[in-house]
C-alpha cells in the first residue's frame, strides 16, 4: 500500500496539455481523465454496472456533505467504507463538504474554527472543523481526499478573497496536521490534496499555488473556478495556476465544465476534472454528443430513429434512439433520466480517451480546436 | 412467418401445472412464464440492457392505452413497430387499453360501439372500439395482441356481470372479423388472445371459456381477476377457466399477482403472467425475495450489509446489499427505484423459472407448498 504516483507520460509540444498515469491502490487512472459525481454514493440514475461497462469510469466522487448527512458515517464505516457501501471497487475522490456547506445548508456560519451549518434535509445543526472534515473522509474512504476550504463566490472584492485566502491556508495547515496525525481506516492508502483558491486575483492565486505546493501532497487542486466568471476568465486563472503549481503532481480542476470547457482547460495542463453537468443535464434533457449539443425534448428528434450518438463507443449510446429517448423524456419515465445521465457520462469519458490519444499522438492542438467548434454546435 | 405454437412438454401428475414451449416470430418463450410491464415502451426504471442480463425477460408486455396516447402511433409506424422504438427484439404482447381506459381515463363512456374516453394526459378525447383497437394493436406491433374487453369490477351483480360479459362476446365477434381482415404490419406474425370474463360467476365464466375457445386462437387470457375480490376466489375462478379453456393452448392469467398467487395459479394450468406489481412494489420498497417479503425502508436493514437475495441468479440481486438500497430509497435516489425494479422482475423470473424446473422434474406440487409459505414470510 502505497500514496498514490503520478507518472507523467506525455507533454504537449504546442500546448501544456499532457497525459499520465495515476496509480492508487484501487487501481489505476489513466489521465486527462473526468470523475463522475456520486453525490449520496451513488451517481445519480446511473448504476455502478453502467459505469463500469457503458460509461467505462475510472474513478467517482463522493461527495462528504451528502454522505455524512445520509447515510452518515456509521453506516459507512461499519461497510467497511463507501468501496464496500456502494460496491464500486475503482478509486474514489471524495471533496470536503465545504463547497455543498455553502450551496445547500439552509444557514451557515463560518468563524476561524470551521463552518456551523443547518441540514438541509431536517435543520439539524452540525459543525465541519479542517479535524473532523478530515476524521470524516477518512471513515468514508476515499482514496483521494480534499482540503477543507472556503470557496468566495464571483465576483469577491480583493480583500474578501485575500482575507478567505488566508483563513483557507489555516485551515489547510490544520488539515494536514490532523491527516498526518492519523491513520488510514481500512487497508488502503488515502491521499489528501490542497485546494488553490484565491478567487480572480493573480497575485492571490499564485500566492496560494505556492502554498497549496509547499505541502508537498500527493496533487494539487484548483478550487474557486467555475463559479459564475466568464469562460476566458476561467482559462485565465486555470491556466496561471497550471503554471504555478508542480508539474510531477496531478492537477485537478473542480467543478468544470463543459466539454469545451474541458478541452481547453487540459490544453492548459488539467489532468482531472469533475462536474455534475453531465448528469444534472442529461436529466433536463440535454444531451453532449460528438456531432454537437442536442435537446431531445425538441419536436424535431420526434421521428429520429438514430442512434443517440454512434460517434462513441458506448452500448447505450449505440442503443437508444433520439425519437424513444425524446418519448421517455416526455412520458417523465425513469428509463430517460438513466439513459440521458449514462449517455453523457460516456461522452465525457470518451472525450477525455480522445484527448489523451490525441496529446500522445502528437496531435493534440489541432484535434481540440476542430472538436471544440464541433462539440458546441446546436444540433 | 408463422401463428404463434404452443408445444406442451409436460403435466404435473399432481396438479394442472403444465411446462411449454411458446415460439413466436421473435423467439421462444419457456412456460410458466412471467412478462414484465413495459407500460410506455419502458418497463419502469429498468434498461432494456437489464431486462435482458439481469431480469432474463422473455417476452414483455406493452399497454395500448399509453403508448397509443404517447408516443402515439405515427411515431411507432414510422419506427417500424415497438420491437424498433425501444428496442426489444424479443416477443412482445399488448394489451386491449381497456382496463386502462376503465382505471386512469378520467372520464369515460361505454355504448355497444365502443368506449369514449378522455386523456389522463391532457383530457382530449378518444374513441376506443373493437375495430380500432385491432388496428392499434397492429400498428404498436406485439406478438400477442389482446381482444377489447369490459373488465367488470369487484363485486358486480350477477345482471351487470352477465350483460357484460355478452358485450365483452359481441366485441370479441368484432375483433376477430377486423383481425382477420387486416395484415399483420412488419413481416412478423401477429396473434389475438381472446378473453374470458364473467365475473365471480361459475355459469358466465364456464359460458365466456366456451365462447373464448371457439375462436380457435393461438391462446386465451383469463381477465376480470385480481380486481380485488379475495385470494381464494380468484383461485376458485382460475381454476375453473383453467378447466374450461383447451389444453393444448397457453393460458394467460391477466394481472396476477404476488408470488405466492402465481406459484397457485400454476398448479391450477395458467401458463402466462403479467403485473406492475414486482415493479410497482418495488418503487414503494418493498421487496420480493427467495427468502421472503422485505420493506428495505424498515430500521433493521440500515446495517444489512448482505446482498439483496443471494438465492437468485441476478448481477444487480447479489451486487447491492440491503444496507445500500435503504439508503438509496431514504435518499431518494433514482438508483434505488431502478435497483429495486430490476431484482423484483428478476425474483419473478427466477420464480417462474424454478417452478418449471420442478415440473419438469415431477415435483413441483411439494417445492411449492414449500416455497409459498417461504416466500410469504415478512422478514
Amino acid at each position: 500500500m502505497a500514496s498514490l504516483q503520478f507518472q507523467l507520460q506525455a507533454t504537449d509540444g504546442h500546448s501544456a496539455a499532457r497525459a499520465g498515469k495515476i496509480t492508487t491502490d484501487h487501481g489505476e487512472i489513466l489521465t486527462p481523465i473526468f470523475m463522475p459525481v456520486g453525490t449520496a454514493g451513488s451517481v445519480k440514475a446511473v448504476s455502478q454496472q453502467q459505469l463500469k461497462n457503458d460509461v467505462q469510469a475510472q474513478i467517482i466522487l463522493g461527495n462528504t456533505y451528502h454522505l455524512y448527512l445520509r447515510p452518515g458515517l456509521e453506516t459507512l464505516e461499519k461497510a467497511g467504507g463507501l468501496h464496500k457501501f456502494n460496491g464500486w471497487n475503482r478509486p474514489i475522490l471524495t471533496d470536503s463538504g465545504g463547497y455543498q456547506v455553502f450551496s445547500l445548508a439552509s444557514s451557515r456560519k463560518i468563524t476561524e474554527e470551521g463552518v456551523v451549518f443547518q441540514s438541509h434535509i431536517d435543520g439539524s445543526k452540525h459543525l465541519f472543523t479542517p479535524e473532523n472534515v478530515m476524521d470524516i473522509q477518512r471513515s468514508i474512504g476515499g482514496d483521494i481526499i480534499m482540503a477543507f476550504d472556503e470557496c468566495p463566490p464571483y465576483p469577491s472584492e480583493y480583500k474578501y478573497a485575500e482575507k478567505s485566502m488566508h483563513l483557507t491556508h489555516r485551515w489547510l495547515d490544520r488539515c494536514f496536521e490532523r491527516f498526518n496525525g492519523t491513520p488510514d481506516r481500512y487497508g488502503y492508502t488515502q491521499n489528501l490534496f490542497p485546494i488553490v483558491q484565491g478567487s480572480t486575483y493573480a497575485d492571490l492565486r499564485k500566492a496560494s499555488c505556492e502554498y497549496a505546493a509547499s505541502k508537498n501532497a500527493a496533487g494539487n487542486a484548483i478550487g474557486g473556478l467555475s463559479v459564475g466568471e466568464p469562460d476566458h476568465m476561467m482559462y485565465e486563472f486555470t491556466q496561471l495556476c497550471c503554471e504555478n503549481l508542480p508539474a510531477e503532481k496531478p492537477r485537478y480542476l473542480m467543478g468544470v465544465g463543459t466539454p469545451w470547457n474541458i478541452l481547453e482547460c487540459i490544453a492548459l495542463g488539467v489532468d482531472m476534472f469533475d462536474c455534475v453537468m453531465p448528469t444534472r443535464n442529461g436529466r433536463n434533457a440535454m444531451l453532449f454528443t460528438s456531432k454537437g449539443v442536442i435537446n431531445i425534448d425538441n419536436k424535431k428528434w420526434e421521428h429520429d430513429y438514430s442512434p443517440l450518438d454512434d460517434g462513441i463507443d458506448s452500448d447505450i449510446s449505440n442503443y437508444y434512439s433520439k425519437a424513444y429517448l425524446r418519448h421517455l423524456m416526455k412520458a417523465k419515465e425513469i428509463l430517460g433520466l438513466t439513459i440521458a445521465s449514462v449517455h453523457n457520462l460516456a461522452f465525457y469519458l470518451w472525450l477525455v480517451g480522445e484527448a489523451r490519444k490525441h496529446i500522445l499522438a502528437g496531435d493534440f492542438i489541432s484535434w481540440k480546436n476542430e472538436q471544440a467548434a464541433i462539440l458546441q454546435q446546436r444540433l
